[in-house]
Formats: C-alpha cells, structure tokens, sequence
C-alpha cells in the first residue's frame, strides 16, 4: 500500500516537472480538482483523442463524428433525470460547519478498519516468512476475523441505506460514531440530496434569464441530434455518433489527481441499434474496444471487464472496462446499453418524434442504443502512471524512463548535435527542418548527450538522433531507442521512414 | 445588399441540410447563439484546428502548446480586468420590461436612415444606368446627403457617449425617439452596465461555495501558466505558447450565425519577448498570420488589415485581419502587443514574481507579450461562405459546390460503384479499405452517379472514385476532380499518392 502511495505520488510530480500536468490558476494557489495540461500533455491527450477518434470515425463507415456545445437547452437534462437524480448525498457538521459526501465519511472509516487488518497481515507474514499462509490466517485469526467482518458490515449497511433510505446512513455515522475529520465534532444534520450539475444564468434580463447547466456528461448532446444526424447523413441503423468533449460535475470530493476532476473530457459514441438486436451489439462493443486498449501494449493483466450487476435506471446490460491505476483497479471505460431510454425521454418532453423509419422492415420504431464512454483524462493517467518506469541499468546506476506507447508520445524524436561547434548544429537543425513537417521533433544542445538521453527518457521521446563528426563525411548519425537504449548507425535519409514505421497511428491501429 | 443576404440565408440552410452546423438543442427549439457541429461540420473544425496547430506548435521549435482548463481561479479575473470592465450597456424599457443593448438600438436606428440612403442610389442607378456617377450623386442629390449626414452624426455621438458617458447615449435614444422594437414604447431605464461573464458556483457548501466564472477568453490560461511552462520546458526567450479551447460571452446581442456565439473556440497564441523588441515581433506576427490565411486560397481580395487606432488598456499595437464575409469586412483575427500588463497584474494579485531571467542579459525581467488571436468558429464560416458556389456548367445546368480548400475537406474521397451489380460494390469497398487507414473516405451507391457527383460536390469531398466494368478487367478507376469536373482514368494502386498529394497539411504549409 505505501508503495503504491509512492507511485503515485511519483506519476504526479513527474507530470508536473516535466511538463504534462499542472494544477490549474497555479499562482493563485490551484482550483480545486481542475488541472492544466501543460506543453508535453497536451500532446500527449490529442495524440490519445485523435487515436481514438481515428479508430471510431475515419475506420467505420457507420460511425460519423459531432461537437455539440456545452451549454444545452435546460429541459435536456430535466429528460435525462439529471435534474431530479443527479445527487450526492452530503452531511454538515453543526459545529464546524463543514459540508461532506456521507457515504465517503462512512467508507474512509471503514477502511481504516480495513487497514488494521492488513497491517496485522503484513506483521504475521514478515513474522513466518515463506511458511505464511495468508488464506488461512484470516480466517483464523480472531482480531483479523473480526476487523474483516466488521468492515464488510459497514460497507452493505452503507450501500442499503444509499438506496433505501438516506437516513439510515446518518444513523450509521451516529453509530459509529464518526468524527469531522477536521475538528472531531460528532454533531451532525441530516444527509440530504445535493445536485452536482453546474449551474449558470444565459441572458440579463431579471425575467428572461434561463437557468441552465454545464453539461454533466457529452452523451444527450448526441441524443438530441440524434434525427437530423441521421437524416442529413442517410444514415442506415445501426450506426454510430462518436462525440469527444469537455463535461463538467460539482464533486464534493475529488481525488486522485486527475481521476476524478471537476472539469473532465469525455469520448464517447453512441450507436442505434434495431430493438432486440441490442445484446449482441452491446458484446460487440465490449471486446472491440477492449482491443483498441490492448492495442496500445500497456499490458492486458492491466484490464478486467466489470459486470455491473445493479443497473441504472435506463440501462438493461453494462459493463466497466478496468485498469490497474496506482490505486487499484478502477473504471476507465463504460459500455451500457441503454435501450431506448434516453430517446423517448426527449420525445416526451419536446413532443417531437425521435424515430427512424427502417426501410428493410418498412416499419418506424426508436432505435434501441449501445454506449461506449471513456475518460480521455483517465486514458491519460493510464498510460502515463503505467508508462513511468525506474530502470536500473547493467552499470548499477538507474534512470527514469517514460515508456510511452510511441504513437501517443508528444516528441517522436530529439535531434542533438553531440557538441556545440564544427558545424554540428546547423546539421542538426537541417535535420529537424526536414522531420517537422511529419513529427513532431526538438532540438537540444545543452549538456552532455547522455544527460540529453536521459532528458528525453524522461519525456517519453521514442527516438535520439545524434549528430556527430562522423556525419560531417558520411551524411550517417546515430538513432538510439527509447526502451532499448540500442544505438544503430543510419543514414539521415532513412530517418524519416524509421520513425514513420514505429509512430504512424495507422500501424498501429492495424494490431487491433 | 438584398443578395448578400440570400447569400448568407444559403449559408445557413445549405450548412443545416449537409450535416456541417444544427442549431443546439434544437429538438427544443433551440438554445439562442447557440450551435452544434454535425457530421461534416466537426471534420472541417477538426481540420481547421489542426492545420492552426501544425502551423504553430509542430512547425516552431520555440512555441509550444497548452490545454488549459475553462475553470479558473476567480481572481484571475479581477487581474485582468474582466470582472471591473467586460461590461455592455444594457437599457430596459419600463413598459415591455424588455432589456436591449443600448448601443445596438442607437446603431439599428442608425442602420435605417442608411438604408434610405442606399435605396435612393439603388433607385437612381437603375434610372441612369451606365451613366450614373455615385461618388457625384451622394454629394449632391439633397436627401442623400442629409440621410448620410445624420447617419454619420449619430454614430459619432454613439461612441463618444460609450466611453465618456452612458447617460449621454441615453440622452441620445430618447432624442431620437427610439422606441421598444417590440412595443413600440419610448419609456427607458438609465443605461446600466452588464458583466458578459457566464457565472457557476464552485463547491456546495453555503459557506465555502466559491463564485467562478466560465472563462471569457483564452489567453489568461497561458499568463497564469507562463512561468511554469517556461521553467518546465526549459524556453528561452522569444519563445510562445499556443491553445486553442472553449470560451463563453453572456452576449445580450448575439447575431449572424457562429460569427458572434454565446459559446465558442479560440485559437490563440502568447508570444514572450524582451521589453523594447515588441513591436518587431508584432510586424513578424502579422505579417506571418495573413500568409497562413493566404495559404488556404479562399482569395487575397477577402482579406485586409484594419489598424485600430484605439487601443484597448492593455495594448501599445493592435491589427485585425478582416475578412469579406457574406455580410462584410469583419474581423477574423486579431494581433495586439499586450505590453507586460497581463503578466505584471498576475504579478501583483497574486503576489508571486512572473519574472524571467535572460542569460544573456544577465537580467531579470517581465516579458511584453505579442498575442494572435484567431475564432475558430469565424475561420470555420469564412472558409465555408466562401467555398459555397453556385456554379452555371456548359449544358445550362447549375451546380453547388462546396470549394473547401481539399486540406480541410470532412471527407477526401468518395467511391462510387456504377452499379450496385456484377461485383462492383464490393470492388469499390476493397478500395476504401485500403484508403481508409489514411484518409476519411466516403462510399455511395444509391441514385444515378451524376446524382451522387452532386452530391459530394456540396459536401465538398474533391475526389471521386468510380469503379466501372473495366476495373474488373485492368484494375483501373475514374478519379474525377470536384473543382474542374474534369475524369482521368488510373490505377488504383495510384489513388493513395494522387490524394495523398494534393490533401496533405505538408503541401499545403509548404505554401506559406
């Protein structure tokens, strides 16, 4: 656990010192649970959104891409049950006058529970050695048994009450008589419902002004289009509307770096389905995008399908697509099929017909809808925090390397001049002036060239080009691997089709 | 004038019907100032952004890029002014309880002692034809002069009651007579400033709820981040930073389509340089900003500098480019030295040093900043305005055709199989299977091919591709070009290079 801490705590100053992530309005102290993707990030994200788009948009003739607006008609989302539903349930402190999310006040307890159990774990295996068998331990060691079953307890009294009766978690909090983690006051109000949509005023008129909403999900954008998309595009059902845009959620506690962030970029696409053909869609959908993740060679013991087994409201099968974060596995993408709720939800509050007229079976009907949803920002994490990798070399010495897949990197090649004179660095920028119109490339001069290999390292660049004096007689240099650190001696015409082959989105897509 | 008004009435339908543009939300009637990008409309803005893009950060190795986020710390606002001075003059009438832009009611009154004068130029050009001399007869035919003359008055009197004092354009409307156009009702409020910023709350509790704003341009998300950027990625002055991204204007006025929207996309560009050399990276940028318009061929004659002669409190220079829109010159991008007042008013808000130090002065100091400012939204209606021909052909016929420069095309090709029989369908889709990897490409089998010729001539698509009963022999297609009509028979092992040749962004930077 604490080294997994580490990790993170590592994935998050990495990002920031070499310029993928900040946090955002820094000077003013930060936003809480927004962040800026500084120079290398913002590469790297459109290189991850373009890869995604690509496989979606310009490979399937059935999916065509939108870019609806943030700020929607209200009533959008009045249909969609944000407006009634979209909650989280927060308790005050009386005393303190602190806000929290309940549910979190009662599992941040119960994990502390949970962690006696795993350092009583940990001092039993350190204590045995190899002769620890830990199945058997907890279930018989009486303080282990009784921390486990009590944490357990907690965590299904919670998600009853979650459901059930909001109350019942306040009683819980009484009952265990959970403290204001800031000032240790126990007198608590009730739990009440608090929405998280943003919300905003469009206009200046006292009596005309609309009350609306940051959108909370890029989803109904789709809905809403749903018709004139298919109509101007004679589109044939099944097909596709695949949407990347930014969508924002009050969260009441936002953690985990850029996991959960107030201010967040969805991709997602929808695709209509003839009713009753939804199943097989949805288990299409499933494995096709569990192989756009595997195509990028992060690992497939990263990933694990998730069945829910409770379903929303609109949903009649959904699965998560999971990585192994530094915190655990957690949802990076969502597949749900969401029959034809959300389509007849608008039809009902505008009163227009939202249906599609199938000419096969010379019949109208709303198309049922199969989602795919993924956080362009948790595709970040993921990649970064997997890709950030300590080596230790054959020397003994380490280094830090961004194994990034070499599509996505935000750099394809460095080219450096292997010292500052006879001629090398107009060679050098002769070289990048002939990549930059393919790559993107960077020069750097400034120190010794294995400080400037471990620099891009760092940066996750795929390719080192060094210019020597060798190149001044035979127009060769040398490029040297990323992950391999091999060095091979090339000619500066063969250069452009030794990157082209490793970077092109295309190759890589091709692995899917 | 009447004709640039169907012209634009074109723009609109035309961009509905093809899937370039939907009115948000319109299942709802809509949202006001309000758009969605549908199928075609989103590749286009895509490829517009991208070609900015490649153009500033992948082609420059001392401009770099950012993706800042939307939400920022509310002092940032105080700092750079927009919370004292983003402000419109609003007015209400006491009867209607109507609330108007005091400015656009004056210069719609305005508007109309012009048009008077133009119908009576229009009515004598018709009566002397060749004859007619305009510069002679708007200084002598009496009612001319007298229209123009008080059109003229009144506009001056306007702006000079906008900066020295509302209550004189008050003065002026009730002068005038100006009535509610809706109720005909001359009963006026004072003139009242309104702040143009979209407001959200952060956070829930009643307490510690903090007021945000939705950001109202881009360009503070560079300031605040200057300095992070700069040490993070090692820069060293003169060097930029390039974003593109989402802004919002509680415009009370919002008119002409996605020229002035409520909700829209910025690209924009900070450049840091010594104090003392602005102004000849200001001449550097502007000239370099007309060229990368110029390169997308829509026209030299569409574009012109205009040179402000007022100058925003922050600016020591500042040019628009404008463009000929189908309603007139407008401004399309602007270029301003901002001097170091962003940066120092950071400075002191925040109470942090934004300083750099310059290793070869040897120098502390606060750079001036020169800044390109494009609309992504005004870019998308002026490349797609301009495109949109109406074309009469040899026979008689007419066409429409969309002449989008083939770099920002949504779709580069389109294959057609004569007939959907003797397996040219299939041909054609083993075509685009192979083409897809690089290109958007389209297939279309439905209706007579001059029909579908038509077809991918509005939507803009340069190429198309017919598989005929001869590829089934020697392996060959028609390509035919949208622009020239004009067909050559070829390989298809040809068709790749033959697109790939005249829609690649390298081409087409190659010409600035």
């Amino acid at each position: 656990m604490a080294k997994q801490e580490d990790i993170f705590k590592n994935v998050v100053s990495h990002a920031k010192e070499y310029g993928f992530i900040f946090p955002s309005s820094e000077v003013y102290d930060g936003l809480s649970a927004v962040y800026d993707y500084a120079q290398n990030g913002v590469e790297l994200k459109k290189n991850i959104r373009e890869y995604w788009w690509k496989s979606m948009v310009q490979m399937n003739d059935n999916i065509v891409g939108l870019d609806a607006a943030i700020l929607m008609h209200p009533t959008t989302w009045k249909a969609s049950g944000h407006v009634d539903a979209f909650n989280d349930p927060l308790i005050d402190n009386k005393d303190s006058k602190k806000r929290y999310r309940a549910d979190v006040l009662v599992e941040d307890f119960a994990e502390k529970i949970n962690q006696k159990a795993q350092k009583e774990i940990e001092k039993a295996r350190a204590r045995f050695g190899d002769a620890f068998n830990e199945e058997e331990f907890v279930t018989t060691n009486t303080r282990v048994v009784e921390y486990l079953s009590k944490y357990k307890e907690i965590l299904s009294r919670l998600a009853k009450g979650m459901t059930d009766n909001l109350q019942d978690v306040k009683a819980l909090i009484e009952e265990l008589e959970i403290a204001d983690p800031e000032t240790g006051s126990k007198n608590w109000t009730d739990v009440k419902q608090f929405n998280l949509m943003f919300g905003t005023k469009l206009g200046a008129s006292a009596d005309s002004a609309m009350d609306l909403y940051l959108r909370p999900e890029t989803a109904q954008g789709i809905f809403v289009n749903f018709l004139n998309v298919q109509k101007s595009g004679r589109m044939k059902v099944p097909f596709g509307i695949a949407q990347t845009g930014k969508a924002f959620r009050n969260e009441i506690v936002a953690r985990q770096f850029i996991f959960r962030m107030r201010e967040f970029e969805q991709m997602e696409m929808q695709f209509f389905v003839r009713p009753g053909e939804e199943m097989q869609w949805y288990h299409h959908w499933k494995e096709t995008r569990l192989k756009w993740h595997l195509s990028l060679g992060l690992g497939k013991e990263n990933y694990r399908f998730h069945d829910h087994e409770k379903l929303a409201h609109y949903a009649n099968a959904a699965a998560d697509i999971e990585f192994n974060f530094p915190f655990g596995f957690k949802e990076l993408e969502g597949i749900h099929s969401r029959t034809d709720f959300d389509l007849k939800a608008h039809e009902q509050y505008s009163g227009r017909k939202l249906q599609y007229f199938d000419p096969e079976l010379n019949e109208n009907y709303v198309p049922y809808v199969v989602e795919t949803s993924v956080g362009l920002d948790r595709m970040f994490l993921a990649v970064f925090a997997t890709s950030l990798q300590e080596e230790t070399l054959e020397d003994g010495s380490t280094r830090t390397v961004l194994k990034l897949p070499a599509v996505l990197a935000p750099t394809k090649a460095a080219v450096l001049p292997l010292v500052k004179k006879d001629g090398l660095p107009d060679i050098a920028k002769k070289i990048i002036d002939d990549l930059k119109w393919d790559f993107n490339v960077a020069y750097d001069e400034k120190d010794a060239v294995g400080r400037r290999y471990r620099r891009q390292d760092a940066l996750g660049t795929p390719f080192c080009i060094t210019v020597d004096h060798q190149t001044i007689e035979d127009e060769t240099v040398t490029i040297r691997h990323r992950d391999t650190m091999k060095q091979d001696r090339v000619k500066i015409s063969e250069l452009r089709a030794i990157i082209e082959d490793e970077v092109s989105m295309k190759n890589w897509l091709m692995k899917m």
